[in-house]
């Protein structure tokens, strides 16, 4: 079977463009003489849709676009996957669902038939018992040419006793598997694995098309697989990029088939000289992998919103230089400016630092220093308290005078404003609310301290760029409001992704060999923070426990069982919950 | 039979205060001689709980307070939901849930049995689906002294042919219904009407007991109910206050016991006193209840995480003046601070109104001005921008210098700092990211503008407080970057609310006859400003369609059809979205 994927671009709610994308492929798959082309999961409509399914003239245009593709299909059958209207249903609560992510099949003229996902993903960054109706035919096949198929639409594939097995035992030769599988750091490898078990239970092979692009957190990383009915590899699309690929593929033998069939078409394979063998794509390390990642996430997220320049503030720090190489590979260094605005507690090196690291990246730099702004500030509020407090030295302030400024320069030149705060600053709250974490998109929201220093390196390989004694400088937390003696990032980093990723609670924590005090602040931050954590712009997911997306926690939460487990004294708040503004 | 509610606080994660609170109105339902005591939904662990369950130390905790609380019950059976461990379920997705949402019920000494939740909400502000396992168990009955009793827990009781049908099918002679149902406008009639139905349509009374309290975004309002078997009212408890109530219920007959029966216990009814009949609690007005939800979300906000007193910016306009009116009902006036902050055009009269308001509420007032600190920003980035662009007037930049101001006192000074803006203004676009909606919570976040006058001539009834001249200004939405011009709130209030709750789209807009142009106008900026709404503080739910919780859209979002019916020219980016940073 000679079978052809298509791994474009995801764009929510662009079902114009997505239509001449896929209009586009599915002419080119029947220059290629393939039997089948295969697109994404809700290729037509882009992924995920959250709520936008609710609007009923999306809805409809949907279902006629679809219509008008059919009607532009010709030989070469076309599993194009979209929202479809159903009876309505209720499954796990009282409220009827009367749509479901379906799968096409296009073929001659016209719609052949449509499956419906059965198992609809309702965890981590996933939500589709919210809008959708599950499927009720998971045997549901379809007869191609001399082959019989059976189609199952992402999740459908995770089960081990889902749609795939149920198609295989009811007749299917081969899987053909729409996916929307965004991005993190484990994720190509497990698909790959997934992919092999799910062709060498079945016994047949299968063909997983997976989209490309960023959506606000998500990035879709493509990386589309074919594997054999032995589950090898036959097939590798690249990463981070669209790619159409066509490869023969040996069905396996005919099974009786019990299942319920759909005749799309019955042409005898065409005698045609067999394809060439395409090389498979190679997957770069980890760390580059996260590095496209970020990149790909920042430019769809700048370019689908109308921006294609951004403004940062450069520090002199990590952080910010990170952000800056991220930018300036997304958008091309020429659109980005980078702005120091040193105030009275800024080293005068880390304005030259800044400086240096924008000559290597080839961005605009500016230098606006902020120290008589914030005086003035400082000035009108003293005294306003009671008791008089002096307003100190105040890093929060400083944080908010820049964003600002950097707002500002956004509104005037049509600049995205970009964030650069970490995760780890996020986990902890070490970052001001409105402050080091404003901006309309945060490329490193999910990236951990310790992974920036490896990102740096890793740019820094390709071409010298980041400034070395930016690499040596040891990060601090803001320490203002903890009289100084904050830990290291270095001491905390394993104490926070330990209570976040694997739920670890504070007495393991201290049996695995924690100081104590250090696992109760740290604790303690993470919770206090989720507050801060809500107000901060959307950023790119690496990670499978994102904040926000992955992990959604009361703001308002009593649970503080560290606090009992030590000395510390509650903080306030009759149930001991503290807003931190830190 | 004599059933006690107990309508208690809602408090997430305050495990052993809650526990301490169940028992105390255990020890009463005692004292009361009730056969049983019904406590709300999710009683022992608050609620909505999020991901906060993926928590083992929070789940064994839980597990363990039920177990002592058990060992504390006495001879009135205690229904205490609470979160259970069931055996790994696969339902709707491939993951295995292993917890349920379950009512333990209590008497002598132990724990005699769990009814677990079978209908699991995942619409709206609900998302049980997300980490709980359904029961599989609707026809439990439970024997309480000479009756038959059935549990169903909250959207158990909306489906028409759910659990309490197939209790009463078998058996049960009264529902008793723990609930956590948030208050929205339409809620509290809408709940009695459904009391009704049930206990008619299955011929049992019913006794549903809901919880109190703010719970970020939710504000819990009460109002618990008993209905006889021919669905007629017999008791309804306070809204927005907890409350303790007894009532003798006539259960219905004996009938045939088919279901899975647990018996609690077989004590005869002793011989008793009858109560006195109570008065029903009076519902105000639905704006009445609205300033409640206000008043107990803040106030609730504030403690539950520690804070006593509050700031906020007055300028002297309407939506100033009911955040500074409901954060002195909340947190009284003596703990209010309210801060002029006027810039270069805000007119002399507007800082005298919030004066004369502040006066009239009784609290602190400040005021600063900070023209002199939006110049010098405003000199700074002078000359910054290629080619230069003069910096105007700047409503955003002032906005939030404002909030950098605000947050300073805050940090200083302890005080939850209040955002003003109201739903209106954040479903346009036209308050500034980190500016007009910038703090640590807003209370009018769901609160469209036309309603703000009603609820402030409300709160003027009770005592003048809110100047006439601020009732009388005509609110106007920035305008600064559509040359002025902007319509009034009043011509697009309905527009954008058709759009939104009912979702409309722009041909029925325009066929009912709103202005085509003021039409496409209030859609795009309602589509382009949903990534400044990811950026803001939570607030009080008072609508079915809260921004966030209820109404979850892509920010990045290409459908944008109102652009084609127009002449008007897509503003830029691939697919037409647009960022706005009005």
């Amino acid at each position: 079977m000679r079978v052809a994927g298509a791994q474009i671009e995801n764009v929510v709610g662009d079902l114009d463009g997505n239509a001449e994308r896929i209009l586009d492929a599915m002419r080119w798959a029947e220059d290629e003489g393939a039997d089948v082309v295969v697109f994404p999961e809700l290729a037509l409509t882009g992924y995920p849709l959250a709520d936008l399914v609710l609007r009923e003239d999306f809805v409809q245009h949907a279902l006629d676009v679809l219509e008008e593709l059919g009607r532009e299909s010709m030989h070469t059958a076309a599993v194009v996957c979209t929202i479809d209207r159903v009876p309505p249903r209720r499954s796990w609560d009282t409220r009827d669902r009367s749509l479901a992510i379906g799968a096409a099949v296009l073929c001659g003229g016209q719609v052949r038939g449509v499956y419906h996902k059965m198992l609809l993903p309702n965890y981590e960054i996933f939500e589709e018992a919210r809008n959708f109706a599950p499927g009720d035919r998971p045997d549901a096949l379809w007869r191609i040419g001399e082959t019989v198929a059976g189609i199952s639409i992402c999740e459908d594939m995770w089960s081990g006793d889902g749609p795939p097995e149920a198609q295989a035992a009811a007749g299917a030769q081969i899987l053909l598997v729409p996916n929307a599988s965004p991005f993190h750091q484990e994720k190509p490898a497990g698909r790959l694995a997934l992919a092999s078990q799910v062709a060498k239970r079945n016994g047949t092979p299968v063909v997983y098309v997976n989209c490309v692009g960023g959506q606000d957190e998500l990035v879709f990383d493509g990386g589309s697989l074919v594997v054999d009915a032995d589950g090898e590899l036959v097939y590798r699309a690249a990463q981070f990029e669209a790619e159409r690929f066509c490869v023969e593929v040996q069905a396996s033998p005919p099974r009786r088939c019990s299942g319920h069939l759909t005749t799309v078409h019955t042409r005898p394979a065409p005698t045609r000289p067999p394809l060439p063998v395409r090389a498979l794509a190679l997957q770069g390390s980890e760390d580059y992998q996260v590095w496209q990642a970020l990149v790909l996430g920042t430019h769809d997220f700048a370019r689908k919103n109308g921006r294609d320049s951004a403004v940062l503030g450069l520090s002199g720090g990590i952080d910010a230089a990170v952000t800056a190489a991220v930018a300036a590979d997304a958008l091309g260094p020429g659109r980005v400016l980078g702005l120091a605005l040193p105030g009275p507690h800024s080293p005068e090196a880390d304005s030259h630092d800044a400086q240096l690291l924008a000559a290597a990246l080839g961005i605009r730099f500016e230098c606006v220093p902020i120290a008589d702004i914030t005086a003035r500030i400082e000035e009108g509020l003293a005294g306003l308290l009671d008791p008089p407090v002096p307003l100190e030295a105040n890093a929060a302030l400083e944080a908010r005078t820049r964003a600002a400024m950097l707002w500002a320069v956004s509104d005037q030149g049509g600049y995205l404003p970009l964030a650069t705060g970490n995760k780890t600053e996020l986990s902890v709250g070490s970052a001001a609310v409105h402050g080091d974490m404003a901006g309309a998109f945060a490329p490193l929201k999910d990236c951990p301290k310790t992974l920036l220093y490896r990102l740096a390196r890793l740019r820094n390989n390709r071409e010298p760029a980041i400034p070395q004694r930016i690499l040596d400088r040891t990060p601090t937390a803001h320490a203002e409001e903890d009289g100084g003696g904050l830990p290291s990032y270095e001491a905390l980093d394993p104490i926070v992704e330990r209570y976040l990723e694997k739920g670890e609670a504070y007495e393991e924590l201290v049996e695995a060999g924690f100081d104590p005090e250090l696992v109760r602040f740290g604790l303690q931050t993470v919770d206090d923070a989720e507050f801060e954590r809500r107000q901060t712009p959307p950023g790119v997911r690496i990670t499978s426990r994102a904040f926000g997306q992955d992990l959604r926690m009361p703001i308002t939460n009593a649970w503080r069982p560290y606090r009992a487990a030590t000395a510390a004294q509650a903080e306030g708040g009759i149930a001991g919950g503290t807003l931190r503004e830190g």
